[in-house]
C-alpha cells in the first residue's frame, strides 16, 4: 500500500491525519502539484481527476478522494471507529461530516481558488464568488461555535471524520484569511484539543 | 420514522430514489421551500441548517443531509447493498459518489444557483461564476461518458448511490441546460437504464 500525497494540498491532510488518528504506518511518495506531476498520463492512469490523494493497492488498484480513502481504512482498521458504529452514530457523523465539507471545506477551497494570487494562472477566477464563499465560510464558524457549547466534539462526544475535515479546512483558511472569532470560546476551546493530538501534525 | 420533504427540490430526490431502491414505505410530510418553511423556528430546531430533506426518528431525534438520511437507511436495511460491501467496494462507490457530487451535483446547483432567475431574489448570484460551474459539469459529463463506456454502471457492475447522485444532478441540470451531449453514447445508455427503473419517478 502506497499513499500519493503533497504536503502543501490542503486535501491530502484529511486522509494523513486520519491515518495518524489510526495509529498506521502507510508509505507515502511526494507528488509536487506545483509542476503539475499530477496530470502527467502516468498519474492520470492512478486518478483521471488528476489529483491527491491517491491510495495505491497492492494489486495495482488505486483509490482516489480523501474520504473515499478513510472509509477503506476504517473498514480495514475499525479501531478506533471514526465514521461511527451503530446506524444512528454512523448517520450523525455523516450528516456533520457533510455540513463541514459543504459550508465550510468547499466554502474555503472557494474563496481560495477564486482570489488567491497563487491560483490567478492556474483557473479561471470569479473573485466576487470568492467573496461569496468566504462569507458562507464565515457564517458556518458561528454554527460550529453554537454545536461545540454544547457537545465535545462536532459530532458528540467522540473525536470523527467530522472533525478531522473541520480541522484541515479552519487550518487551511488561514490562507485567505477565514480565521475563528475572537468570541467564538467554543470553537476556539475545541481548535485547541484538536490540534494538540499528535494527529495535527500529519 | 418520517420524511420531511419537498418535491420540487433537487437535494431529497436523492433520498427519495434511495428509499425507493430499497422497497421502503417512509411517510413523508412536505415542507413548502418557496415560502420559507424550513426557516421556521420549528424547522430550524430539527435541521439548523434549514434545508430538507430531514428524517424524524421515532424518539424525536432528526438526521439532516440526504446521503446521510441514506447511510442510515442501508445499516437498518442492508439489503440491496447501495453503498457496497466489501473494503473495496465500499471504497469505490464513495470514491465516485464525491466525484460527482462535487464535480457534477455541485456544480449543476452553482451554475442555477447563480444564474437561474428563481434565485435571482433568494441569494447574491454572481453570474460568472454559474458559467464556470456550468463548463465545470459538462467537462465532467464527458469524464461519466468515458467511464460508462468501461462499466455498467457509475462504480462498476452494480447500481449504486453514485448513479443515484448522478441521475439527480443531471436530471436537475435541465433547468440550467446543462444535459447528456448527442454523441455521449455511453452516458445516454446509462441514462436511459437509470430511467425505467421504478425508482426514477420518486
Amino acid at each position: 500500500m502506497k499513499l500519493y500525497d503533497s504536503k502543501n494540498a490542503p486535501n491530502p491532510r484529511r486522509t494523513r491525519i486520519f491515518i495518524s488518528e489510526k495509529g498506521l504506518d502507510i508509505p507515502t511518495e511526494e507528488v509536487d502539484i506545483g509542476s503539475l506531476q499530477t496530470r502527467t498520463p502516468e498519474f492520470l492512469a492512478k486518478n483521471p481527476m488528476g489529483r491527491v490523494p491517491v491510495l495505491e493497492l497492492d494489486d495495482g488498484s488505486h483509490i482516489a478522494e480523501s474520504i473515499a480513502i478513510c472509509r477503506y481504512l476504517e473498514a480495514l482498521h475499525p479501531d478506533p471507529p471514526l465514521f461511527g458504529t451503530t446506524p444512528e452514530e454512523v448517520a450523525n457523523v455523516e450528516m456533520w461530516v457533510q455540513r463541514v465539507e459543504y459550508n465550510l471545506a468547499e466554502r474555503v477551497f472557494g474563496c481560495f481558488q477564486n482570489t488567491h494570487d497563487y491560483m490567478k494562472e492556474r483557473m479561471e477566477q470569479v473573485p466576487a464568488f470568492g467573496e461569496v464563499a468566504r462569507k458562507g465560510a464565515i457564517d458556518f464558524l458561528a454554527v460550529l461555535d453554537e454545536r461545540l457549547g454544547r457537545t465535545k466534539f462536532i459530532a458528540g462526544d467522540r473525536y470523527t471524520m467530522a472533525d478531522i475535515s473541520a480541522q484541515m479546512a479552519i487550518d487551511f483558511g488561514k490562507v485567505v484569511k477565514i480565521r475563528i472569532a475572537d468570541d467564538q470560546k467554543n470553537l476556539q476551546r475545541w481548535h485547541v484539543e484538536v490540534s494538540v493530538r499528535p494527529s495535527a501534525s500529519a
